[in-house]
């Protein structure tokens, strides 16, 4: 056969070992507090009947589907995104206990044009909750996603959090009664952080038609303190849909402070978020000392969203975390020390009849919990082995010569520090353990 | 926009809660072993351009594939499976350190006949060691195999283990030469245990040209005592490849019980597998007690295959666990128990005053490694409360009312006993963890 040129389609990568490692552990333990939670996992397919996705994501997001004919003739698309499918599910399972709470961690894929940063096939991972109205429920995603960037040890953060329904209060004081209009204006307050205000009140006023003379009053609005409700409050006291957003999101924010979480929230009437869906609390998190990655969990509540095949309209509240924004920003503090295995300890191996003994002690660690491995070849000069070790970023190497043996010991080294000790073989588990904990 | 229909594709599938909790803590399992001895995750695109793979999967892949092109008018394809990728990857990375290590766990794609088990979707879940020769690599995979599947509970299992070079050996003794009509053999072989042994040595005849008065020459290999490595050697005293085939799997045999594992090994001379490239070592695992899932792990050594992208020959071993059946396998033998919620404890709720004392109890339960959720509409009726946690089979239910909330206790309810317990705060965690344990 002819040799063909290995390559990857551009927008797309692979993941190599000292990328997946990091990618992974923080997944496991997003994962962990997903289930802590009760979210359960659910996967759906990577291929759809076009149909279902297509009008979903507006005109653009239909022209960015993977789109085309199955040998049967059939059209179908690769997922755009999660949660329609889930829409999917909830409409074919009539019978799910309600609320319906899953998570699902998977890829989707977007013909964007490629941009540093971004990906045609990205890994979206998402947590909702099906059929719960009210506070709790969004109590409850607010912890997760506080609980979650907790975990992640990604220094401090900021979630902010408002209600959509500010923006009704806002358009009802400058007139602004058009659906479209109304959506063009929250589009365009999303854009703040990116353009700034200036440049945003322009395009109030140029884009959406919004007089001139009525800036004032969303400059101040823009202007109310962050985490201030009582001015807030006082800002929207002639106008019942800002008054009742204002009292949900308070609401909800006393909630969570009276179960002892919500230590991160600041409420911001500036936040907008600029999909069309949402329909109550919004919210959009930060890293306090890396904000140039912008937001890197984001969600709220969407009522409307889950009767769009049939399926009776639930309430619905969600949380989405940036993955790759995430990694990027955790690979950013970590310190260089490119591992590309997730081996703790390597046993050096030196001449086959040694190899059966190694293979024991690599065992022994790996019953302890320690993931070892044994060097494969041995017929391998010993400093290769080590090299070996060091290229891969295994922290330590363990030795069982003859005279080990003849003791029941072990040598361990420190491939940082070059340090050696030597241990009975019924403590070396342990004593790596403390180590890398 | 107009209504939908919601509904799959024809082979393909939702894996709903019921099913991904058992199928995520089997993963979870999996990876911890590969982790364990030292295997890295990887990733490769969904999507790879058509002539990355076509060809590699013979005339019946390449009409299975899911090709299309892309709005870039790109000839592209869903991946087929996941080693054609690896060695995609390992071409791309001339500076991978050796041997490289790795595991993947992701969906592939191939347009067959949907049938009963047979999905056009479903997942692989491949570790390969590559630049490796020899036992040692040989004897990781198989410790590897056998860890895994002891430590999924699937009841006892055999691996049956042969080397591709046997069938050289029996070739040449049947003085058949062309490389066609061996790679036919070994393919008429794999039939054994599907259509069985006369129907096999019919087919060898007809189909694949060998004279009758050789079948029993035949006969009598199939007939060499599985586990009797000894008579097989006398079976091909005069033949040097068959010798030297059996000779590098005694090696690995002995080798893999020299360190501690290799129990359920079998050395079995018919076991064939399809797949043309196998090189060395091949295996395959199957459940005593549950035969009729037929393999549900299967590998072995192929040194030819990671060059097709010009990389260097590398030498290879792999291991690859069916998924499906696995999990299927493991259902069958599950209680009927069906579980939709990881959650081991749903904390009731009695009004929206008390949503804040269990949303803390809830807290608690998760700090201390219980899955746990409360109730997310505090109106509802305290009945309907335990049928939901009925319903998702989640095992305790957790009540904390004025009575309890004022003397610091909890009462904890058994859903399948009825069992009641009232126990201080502080305890409550531990009592699950050792119920669940």
């Amino acid at each position: 056969m002819a040799r063909i040129q290995a390559r990857v389609l551009k927008g797309f990568r692979d993941y190599l070992p000292e990328d997946m490692l990091p990618r992974h552990r923080m997944l496991q333990r997003v994962e962990k507090v997903f289930l802590a939670h009760g979210f359960a996992p659910i996967q759906t397919p990577a291929l759809e009947y076009s149909d279902v996705l297509v009008g979903k994501y507006g005109e653009e997001g239909d022209k960015l589907l993977y789109r085309f004919e199955d040998n049967g003739g059939r059209d179908i698309a690769l997922r755009y995104d999660l949660t329609v499918p889930l829409a999917r599910v909830v409409a074919q399972n009539a019978n799910l206990a309600l609320p319906f709470k899953r998570y699902q961690i998977a890829p989707v894929w977007r013909a964007e044009k490629p941009a540093r940063g971004r990906f045609r096939e990205f890994m979206q991972c998402d947590a909702d909750i099906i059929g719960a109205a009210g506070s709790p429920a969004e109590v409850e995603i607010l912890s997760i996603g506080e609980t979650i960037l907790s975990s992640l040890e990604v220094g401090p953060f900021t979630i902010r959090v408002n209600h959509r329904g500010v923006f009704d209060g806002l358009a009802k004081s400058l007139s602004l009664d058009d659906d479209e209009e109304k959506a063009g204006m929250v589009r365009t307050l999303d854009k703040l952080d990116k353009i700034g205000q200036e440049r945003v009140l322009g395009l109030l006023v140029e884009e959406i038609g919004i007089s001139a003379e009525k800036m004032p009053r969303v400059e101040s609005f823009l202007a109310l303190p962050k985490g201030d409700l009582d001015t807030a409050k006082d800002f929207f006291n002639d106008n019942p849909e800002g008054s009742e957003a204002i009292e949900n999101l308070r609401e909800t924010v006393e909630l969570i402070g009276s179960t002892g979480k919500g230590e991160r929230l600041l409420a911001d009437l500036s936040l907008a978020r600029g999909l069309n869906y949402y329909t109550g609390l919004i919210y959009e998190a930060r890293l306090d000392e890396q904000p140039e990655f912008g937001s890197v969990m984001g969600g709220g509540r969407y009522d409307g969203l889950m009767d769009i095949f049939g399926a009776p309209p639930h309430p619905a509240v969600g949380i989405s975390l940036g993955v790759d924004r995430l990694h990027a920003a955790l690979q950013e503090q970590a310190e260089k020390t490119q591992r590309t295995s997730p081996t703790e300890v390597l046993v050096v191996v030196f001449n086959r009849e040694g190899f059966s003994a190694a293979a024991r002690l690599a065992n022994q660690f790996r019953e302890g919990g320690v993931a070892a491995e044994v060097f494969l070849n041995p017929k391998t000069k010993m400093g290769k082995q080590f090299r070996y070790a060091d290229r891969k970023g295994i922290p330590y190497v363990a030795v069982q010569g003859s005279d080990e043996l003849a003791d029941g010991s072990v040598r361990l080294k420190d491939l940082q520090t070059g340090e050696e000790t030597t241990l009975l073989q019924a403590d070396v588990c342990n004593w790596i353990k403390e180590k890398t904990a």
